[in-house]
């Protein structure tokens, strides 16, 4: 044992084997580094310049429906298409490149320009996971495809070029780098103990409580033991759903208050519109058993000390070790200590 | 063989053994997203408000002396602490944690507040790199110390909070995680074919031309195969080196040379000053026998259309595979097109 949030240690990641490096008594530095710009926070329901509100034009000319619920297409510029060629390169055996197949979609989460997921109701946030289950069952049934990322870019910080509510789905035919590495974690403590490790790690985050958020029937939210980012989350199952097809009625709409949760208690730690990509892993499809999965959703917030100053993973985090300051578990209590009613609507 | 420069595939990262994802067709994207303030240039040679400058007083009350040549110290705000107590925790095999000692150094570059490696002369440079071989030597010295990461956050927009040219050290007790990839990579390679695989992927690389930026007597500078950075490079050393302390007098020189060729090419695409997170990443000390290691250094710029638009590593990058759009090959040509004189030198 030690002083966990005095002494500098690493913590190991269950989900890529890989270690986080954790500098608790770094917090007190002091930054006169880069600050970013606050988001403006006063947006019209109704943009007739963005792309992606009801009955709009698109990039490739093509015109939104005057869509009332979740709307999805394919994402006019698609970073994988479903066209591509096979083909192989291979120099030396040094220079190894193969061509990938891949279907980009975006998903307006809601027609209202102006609103985030906090701020949607439970009832219209359910349609949206519901969105995401016939999205996931159709790409799936897709034989070429294998494996199908859900997820979501939000504020401009986070490389999010329209602030209409909006998630993306990239489907493609092999699996990335960060599937391969949960894949292995999970099968090889599946096929050692009969269970899946994020049923074994709930049940220990569930007795210790210091990092769980909030806890109810289908859901547990957490900061990670080895969380990377300040205020890392991640969104588990209780039951081992190996993807989000299996999800019943009750899970989805549990989901849903999960989601509004989570999200109104991040934008009430700075009173802004709280940036992240957050995402959902979840099996590979059209490989055969997938036993070992566990369905789970990452959320990756880059803020640190306040609404415009955020954590860097530079220099020493790309060529090294990523790395924290605070902990976990003062993370944790952070969150938990949040409103879970949104800042807009008076809560702080 | 595929059309490289317009379908999308993945490339196999060598010293990684991980896999990036290039998008080339995507380049044509239009941008309304974030976008960077631009560094002011105009900054004095002495800032009294400086933490860095000569003579000027540091955080933990201590004053520089009033250097002339590259000065080193002991960073007031360190990651990693030399008197970390040894400690682990374990809670049911799924919470695993371990403390980490190192030591965090900073070196100023130059006396000069107003100064970057580009605009400093190769007999200044040459200073650089001497200190970066003598820290290295000096720390390789301590038994427990195992790795030892030379870096630079150069740049507001990669977290660095001080212009005043610099760069840090970390030295630390345990393998990062990059590097127990790049060691577990290297070795497979050595260890079957007998050469290294710098070596080997340097041979391929000069006869195909197509990546190569800078080819002088000691040193490559070249955009890999599998960059995920827009215009992410790498120096490889031609000699097979495993660390800089090996380095001669004369790779000392030419290493400066190269600095200040690629960072000037750098500066010159957008006439900015051109942010990176840069470092080099060598064998592990005090850990026996390394043949497999070579020398090399890599630079990780963000910017991607100009001097404000950077690529954003988000949802899809954090959540499942890093993703570029524009190829190495053209990122080369860019590169390989710029004048060597400074443009704030009337080169442009
Ligand atoms: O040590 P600095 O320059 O204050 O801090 C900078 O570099 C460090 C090492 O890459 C990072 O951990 C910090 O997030 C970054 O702001
Ligand atoms: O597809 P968008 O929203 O235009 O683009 C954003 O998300 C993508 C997927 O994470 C990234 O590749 C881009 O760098 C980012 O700007």
């Amino acid at each position: 044992m030690f002083a966990i949030n005095d002494v500098p240690h690493t913590r190991l990641n269950l989900l890529t084997g890989e270690r986080v490096l954790v500098s608790p008594h770094r917090s007190k530095r002091p930054w006169q580094g880069q600050v970013e710009d606050l988001a403006p926070d006063n947006r019209p329901e109704y943009d007739p310049k963005c792309y992606l509100c009801p009955g709009n034009g698109r990039a490739d000319g093509d015109q939104n429906p005057k869509y009332t619920e979740p709307f999805v297409f394919v994402n006019d510029f698609s970073a994988l298409l479903k066209d591509s060629p096979d083909g192989q390169i291979n120099v030396d055996n040094l220079l190894i490149a193969e061509t990938e197949r891949g279907i980009c979609k975006v998903i307006a989460f809601s027609p209202r320009h102006d609103l985030t997921l906090p701020e949607m109701s439970i009832a219209d946030l359910k349609l949206v996971v519901e969105v995401w289950k016939s999205e996931f069952q159709e790409l799936a049934a897709i034989p070429w495809i294998n494996y199908i990322q859900i997820f979501e870019n939000k504020g401009a910080i986070m490389g999010c070029s329209n602030p209409h509510p909006h998630g993306q789905i990239w489907a493609q035919n092999t699996l990335p780098v960060e599937i391969e590495k949960e894949d292995q974690q999970q099968k090889i403590y599946f096929y050692k103990h009969g269970k899946s490790i994020l049923s074994d790690y709930l049940d220990t985050e569930l007795r210790e409580k210091t990092r769980v958020i909030i806890d109810n029937e289908h859901f547990v939210a957490l900061v990670p033991f080895w969380a990377a980012w300040p205020y890392e989350t991640m969104i588990i199952s209780k039951r081992q759903i190996t993807n989000i097809a299996e999800f019943t009625e009750e899970e989805c709409e549990d989901l849903a208050k999960t989601l509004k949760e989570l999200t109104t208690r991040y934008d009430n730690i700075f009173n802004t519109s709280f940036p992240y990509s957050a995402g959902m892993h979840q099996a590979p499809v059209n490989l055969g058993e997938q036993a070992h999965w566990h369905w789970h959703m990452h959320f990756y917030p880059p803020l640190l000390r306040s609404a415009t100053v955020k954590k860097f993973m530079v220099g020493y985090e790309m060529l090294a070790n990523p790395q924290r300051d605070i902990t976990a578990e003062m993370a944790a209590e952070t969150i938990r200590n949040q409103s879970t009613i949104h800042y807009k609507e008076g809560a702080n």
